[in-house]
């Protein structure tokens, strides 16, 4: 019985387990301890269950890559949009899970506070910038949905302007998908009890002391209001060519799996294969052995 | 007796036993398939000596990321300049032993052919462009060495001209040194015969094809100028401030494993601390249990 059901879980794609459904969103109803999908019991088997998809993983990326490299026309890429409180783990993300396929192919981007050359231009222009290059995958630490996250709660600009924002973001995002980018957005999305003992444990660290910042009490005094703008966002720019998935992030070794096997899926669905020689092969084997 | 041998060994750092020697070079003094300061017997321990490292590497690297960013009037860099013949490696280096670190904590450029707006620029400036920022490990694959490699192989300037450049180089990588930038250049050295076996192996393997470049066969047929050109390059500009090493590249295993090393070594060597909280601990802490 218990093999029947692994096996079942399996053959679900974690995608379909992950995204987020159409219709109203709240993020209560995300529970953010969860482990679906994942293919083992616990943590002890964490390890093992990301070991058993580097290689594909490694596989599939390279493939991208190589395609992006020799038919530049009709290069794919791939750009992974990671959003999320305070301590959920862009970084750890990038670092365990991103970190798994070779540096040549990653593109990654940190989105700050926008600089003063920044604000002076349209809020796409820096993420236009941004976005990755035939045969990359794209990794975007925030993005242009702190335009409709940080910006609504602090009301940085009226609302007037962020409403219409969500329209804009799917007209942006169809350009991107249609130029041969495809989506994928993760919400990761950590418990407010587990944020506290994160920002804890960076306080009782002087190892973590670096990743502690005094403005990070501030958002998490307005998480109520985070909480409403992140299922705005996610409701109302949840389209299928750039759809939003919700990482469960109380547990750090489920998530950097949960994404890792996204990438992974995403990437298997691009179905790129290894480019045809763009040379005569048997006529360079030649050329070899007489060159010696 | 083996024991001791074996301590002996691993009490040498690697960089010296890689350093190339001041004075005459010749690439005929180093053989591309040794293995020096391995700490092991062969291939099958690689993955244990590769293993055995990383933990270190990892936490080098994030101080020095981490200092970088709290301290960015003092942050410190290092550049890792890559080298050598086609096939001898560099994206493989990349791929296995950079991929090691966290890619938050690293800044990939790859020289191509300088395009026509480079062209127009002195050959440094498209060089200094990409040097890496504080706390970032900078990777260079190829690099302003290119200038005194294929340049002068084939002769894209005068004489003249290319011969002023080794004075030059020392002079630019001085200036990077005393920004705060550790410059670490490793020539990947494969031999000849390996060379060939290696790009046999990409015509006979469809998933290589995209690797091949008929070009590559034209560099192999001027062997001896490149080598030439490299003695001169490792003989003239190899100042303690930016040193060559040449890594024996015939072996994989090997050459993964001593450019990981190199740079743990080379981490090590800049003793860089966690850095201090530029807020205070306690008051912190209070106001966290408070925020609750």
């Amino acid at each position: 019985m218990a093999k029947t059901k692994q096996s079942k879980a399996a053959s679900v794609p974690l995608s379909s387990l992950l995204r987020v459904p159409s219709g109203p969103v709240s993020m209560a109803d995300f529970d953010p301890a969860a482990t679906p999908g994942f293919p083992g019991r616990d943590k002890d088997d964490a390890p093992a269950a990301l070991e058993s998809l580097t290689s594909e993983l490694s596989d599939l990326q390279e493939r991208l890559y190589a395609h992006g490299r020799s038919d530049a026309e009709h290069a794919r890429s791939v750009l992974v949009v990671l959003q999320g409180m305070d301590t959920s783990g862009k970084g750890g993300v990038i670092r365990h899970a991103i970190g798994l396929v070779d540096p040549q192919g990653v593109q990654l981007k940190s989105f700050k506070a926008p600089t003063a050359e920044e604000r002076a231009q349209h809020y796409l222009w820096r993420i236009r910038k941004a976005l990755p290059s035939g045969g990359m995958i794209g990794i975007f630490d925030r993005s242009h949905y702190e335009d409709v996250l940080v910006v609504r709660v602090e009301s940085l600009v009226p609302e007037s302007e962020w409403s219409r924002r969500y329209d804009e973001l799917n007209a942006f995002e169809a350009e991107v998908a249609a130029s041969g980018t495809t989506i994928v957005k993760c919400m990761l999305n950590v418990s407010f009890e587990e944020q506290l003992a994160r920002l804890k444990a960076r306080l009782d660290d002087p190892t973590k002391y670096w990743k502690y910042n005094p403005g990070d009490l501030d958002a998490r005094a307005k998480w109520p209001a985070y909480m409403e703008a992140y299922a705005a966002a996610l409701e109302r720019c949840n389209t299928d060519i750039a759809p939003w998935y919700v990482i469960p992030a109380d547990r750090k070794w489920y998530r950097n799996w949960a994404v890792a096997e996204l990438l992974r899926e995403t990437l298997a669905g691009l179905d790129v294969d290894w480019p045809k020689a763009d040379f005569d092969v048997a006529a360079e084997k030649v050329r070899l052995a007489a060159a010696g």
